[in-house]
């Protein structure tokens, strides 16, 4: 379960797009503590997302929206600074193998000062995003986005299956004929084998799917007839 | 080097918060084509990036912003609908491998419909962010975040496997020069478009170093070649 947490969010317009980022990465939940804006205004941004916006929970303070979780998790873009230990971060994509099915909550601060010291502290750990040295802070709304879609990225990655499973070895058998056809019609000298192994190498490799696979087919196929066709 | 396109955008507020996207994460210009807002209404959101806002290149085609560019990629909500082929999608995190030291375009769409299929079919690739099936839209400036963020992830991740190192950018183009010459003969409707876009895009993918390359391109003259000479 994942929820979002803004601490004293200041614009309307990050509201509403963080709103709307819960629904692209379907979070579970988005609680605001003690919010310093409009929440009818932030509706503007929310586009779809603009359930998450009737079913925030808003709470008073951080411990009201963190005390039933599992595992707490605080943001901040100023970050390993020698000797603060509180500070000491993970990077986004090292945060979803923690994550499982733990009750999870991600705790983002003002987009002014962001969180305090003791917000982090109440946190069981600090993610900050890497970016430009000389000027590392993302807009709030921002930073949101890169966090849930790294969560959204693991699960994708868990179901993912090379193209293997994509493409049928017939497709891929039908690409190694008519290359070699081909091939075997242009070629000049024993030399040029390394043609053959390379284009049929890299098509193996290249294609997504059975799809792409079979539009690959019909091409080489209609060169070969193409040339087939010159030699009557 | 890596530009950030903005066509036609409409939200003040995205064009200022990409601005300030572009100093977070080091990109090196901004192009807006034919902007639909006030681009000085933008600095309220560009932060510390409003130098790019000031140093944008605004041009009146989308062709203006990408011609002189190695590989232009493309981003759409809408991707893999089965028999589309101009919208089978890569995802944010395999296209760094294909960035390294070349001139590189990010070409991003209206927040209202995007990018046209002949804008998407201007680009080498077509990028979409996974996200949830019931609603991936994301807001234009998020969109642009991720991509950017998944880009510098793997500049520190210096630890990347690049093809750039080993393919040249000459190279690469021969490869889609012979493929849409080859295909311009045997092609015989406009919906065999296909068969060259998996097909080019299956070997930028595919091929591994300079020497693969080279022996593809060599295939696909001899191939162009002997259909011109049955021509004569």
């Amino acid at each position: 379960m994942i929820r979002v947490i803004l601490v004293e969010p200041e614009g309307e317009y990050n509201v509403g797009f963080i709103a709307r980022l819960c629904k692209n990465f379907d979070v579970d939940q988005l609680y605001i503590v003690n919010p310093k804006c409009d929440l009818d205004k932030a509706k503007q941004f929310s586009a779809k997302g603009n359930t998450f916006l009737e079913r925030a929970k808003v709470v008073d303070k951080l411990e009201d929206a963190i005390e039933d979780l599992d595992l707490k998790i605080s943001t901040s873009s100023i970050a390993d600074s020698k000797g603060d230990m509180l500070r000491k971060s993970m990077a986004p994509w090292e945060i979803s193998s923690l994550i499982g099915r733990r009750q999870v909550g991600l705790v983002f601060g003002r987009e002014s000062v962001g969180l305090t010291r003791e917000e982090i502290a109440m946190t069981d750990i600090m993610v900050f995003i890497p970016a430009n040295r000389d000027y590392p802070v993302l807009n709030l709304s921002h930073a949101v986005s890169i966090i849930l879609y790294e969560l959204w990225k693991s699960k994708v990655n868990e179901n993912r299956i090379s193209n293997d499973m994509n493409v049928s070895s017939e497709t891929l058998g039908f690409i190694d004929k008519y290359v070699k056809l081909i091939y075997n019609d242009v070629r000049r000298s024993d030399g040029d084998d390394a043609m053959y192994v390379a284009t049929k190498r890299s098509l193996f490799r290249g294609i997504r799917d059975e799809e792409e696979g079979r539009a690959v087919v019909r091409f080489l196929r209609k060169v070969y007839m193409r040339i087939l066709h010159t030699q009557e």
